[in-house]
């Protein structure tokens, strides 16, 4: 399996920690698919036990190259244009989230989908986390009955951001970047799409970021019925014992369950007691490049992946225009 | 101070907790306002050191004894009627909430208010709460720095309940009735009045509780900017630790500070840590009573309880119509 990677903005780690488990593979060609100093994508290469070619242009790499698969990590404002050129070469992607900064770049995607026999995923890998994987095998196994509520929390550390986390063009907003891993985990343990959202933000108080908003809250009622909350902020401070404080609480006729502190807590008709955490058996990155060979199946689906980018959308769109809409 | 007591249906317990720190306090009269057995709120009674004459009729005891202060726990949908009443003859009320099941029901107490010398606040005992009352006076003190979002969470055990709660006339709603506690700590952490309010909820799965939602979300905007949310259900297993499982995060520009598990947590510049919880010092009850003779200051006013009456109504309403609510 020939395989590409276009920049290293966001979440690219997830390649590097689990492309040792795909049988196979090579990585042929890196570009930053920007001004971005390539440096620390080759040298992760390495690391990993790559040498590929350092292109400057990542058209004229996906073109030579022609790869069977492609990360795509570049600008945000890219992933879409970038996402979509692979497709229609036939090229799968493994897509930083959110795959798209807007509708009409979304939609271009999917029709790119449409026309091609390759496929695409976005870069959620916290729905591989152990705790969270474990959660949500334990939820569709019918430890809380049927799910009524879901809530999810996303608390980021600020820190320093680059240029980009400044404009609302390049970086997308705080519900789409930060929130999609709430969104998706309402998605999944609520295991149904979205009927409609409600959303606020803020970006007054964000230290001088700019258009960034500092703190979000989105509330979802889904097809099913569930009712799904996220809340979602940089608002985690410097000395807090871990970059991010993230949860999930689903509340269901049997019982409730919580991820929090990468615990597992479960109340049902035995009480309340601490579930150990099982060690993850597998990866996003390994799970999606070899479920394209009939490997294995990926916990993430391409139809969640568009389900998904609509919804923090939307939800921007309520959040920006203080407006409920239905999906 | 002459003091009487209507109804033990809800909350009348915060009477009994401090009724022996209010100086020359004196139980003349009872009565259950309607047909449930006052034999229990006899027993309280003479427990406390009291014996009252009993009433069948609330109007005659409050014409013939005339006290100062009346405790108001009836039937939920007498609440307003009965509070009304007692201020339009300039006897103070301590009031159930919601004090009113209706906005023309609020209106009518607050027009009952105008013509009145006499107070009302409602019983949203758990302000003084040994956890959440300091929670407060450390946010109030500036330990988040500015405050920019509050979560709160109700989660109660749905128990066995009687037949007024399976009508939304007798009972009001799970948003009034659970989650005035939750909506109060939004208001008294955000330290604002509402702006704006969405919220949703369901009465599908109620184990049979005829119109009961089982689970609710709200979500607020105050007028001051802050970003507030609310979780409210009936889902606590009855096997779980305790009856309730209260909840509230405070996110600011310096730090994060939680309420859960009876724990007061705080994480700043200084990391993170526990807070032991000094004993509270003051009650409702007494304060409210205390506050009457300008023996203190009772930390529920007037204001407020108007205010989350209304946001609670305002809040049913928004999840009854589908509609976001300004204020």
């Amino acid at each position: 399996m020939k395989f590409c990677i276009i920049g290293s903005r966001g979440h690219i780690g997830y390649v590097f920690q689990s492309i040792g488990k795909v049988p196979g593979i090579t990585l042929d060609g890196i570009s930053s698919g920007c001004e971005d100093d390539p440096a620390p994508l080759l040298r992760s290469s390495e690391n990993a036990g790559f040498t590929p070619e350092l292109y400057s242009d990542w058209r004229q790499m996906l073109n030579r190259l022609s790869p069977d698969l492609v990360a795509v990590d570049g600008p945000f404002e890219k992933h879409a244009e970038m996402a979509a050129y692979a497709l229609e070469r036939g090229i799968h992607v493994f897509c930083e989230k959110p795959i798209a900064l807007t509708l009409p770049d979304l939609d271009r995607i999917m029709a790119a989908r449409k026309r091609s026999g390759a496929r695409i995923i976005s870069m959620v890998g916290l729905r591989y986390q152990a705790d969270f994987q474990y959660a949500l095998q334990l939820v569709r196994s019918g430890a809380v009955g049927k799910v009524k509520m879901v809530r999810a929390q996303k608390s980021y550390r600020l820190g320093t951001r680059p240029e980009y986390y400044r404009r609302r063009e390049t970086y997308g907003g705080t519900i789409p970047w930060v929130g999609s891993h709430a969104v998706d985990w309402i998605m999944a343990f609520a295991g149904s799409a979205f009927r409609q959202v409600y959303a606020t933000q803020t970006a007054e108080d964000n230290f001088g970021y700019g258009d960034l908003e500092i703190a979000c809250q989105c509330m979802f009622v889904m097809k099913n019925g569930v009712q799904g909350q996220a809340s979602i902020d940089f608002l985690r401070p410097a000395a807090a014992p871990s970059h991010g404080d993230d949860r999930v609480r689903v509340a269901g006729t049997e019982g409730i369950l919580e991820v929090i502190d990468g615990k597992v807590i479960l109340i049902d008709k035995d009480g309340r007691r601490e579930l150990p955490v099982p060690p993850p058996e597998r990866e996003l990155f390994s799970d999606f490049a070899n479920s394209l060979t009939g490997k294995c199946r990926c916990a993430v689906t391409e139809s969640e992946t568009f389900e998904l980018t609509r919804a923090c959308l939307l939800a921007r769109e309520s959040a920006d225009t203080g407006k409920v809409i239905e999906f």
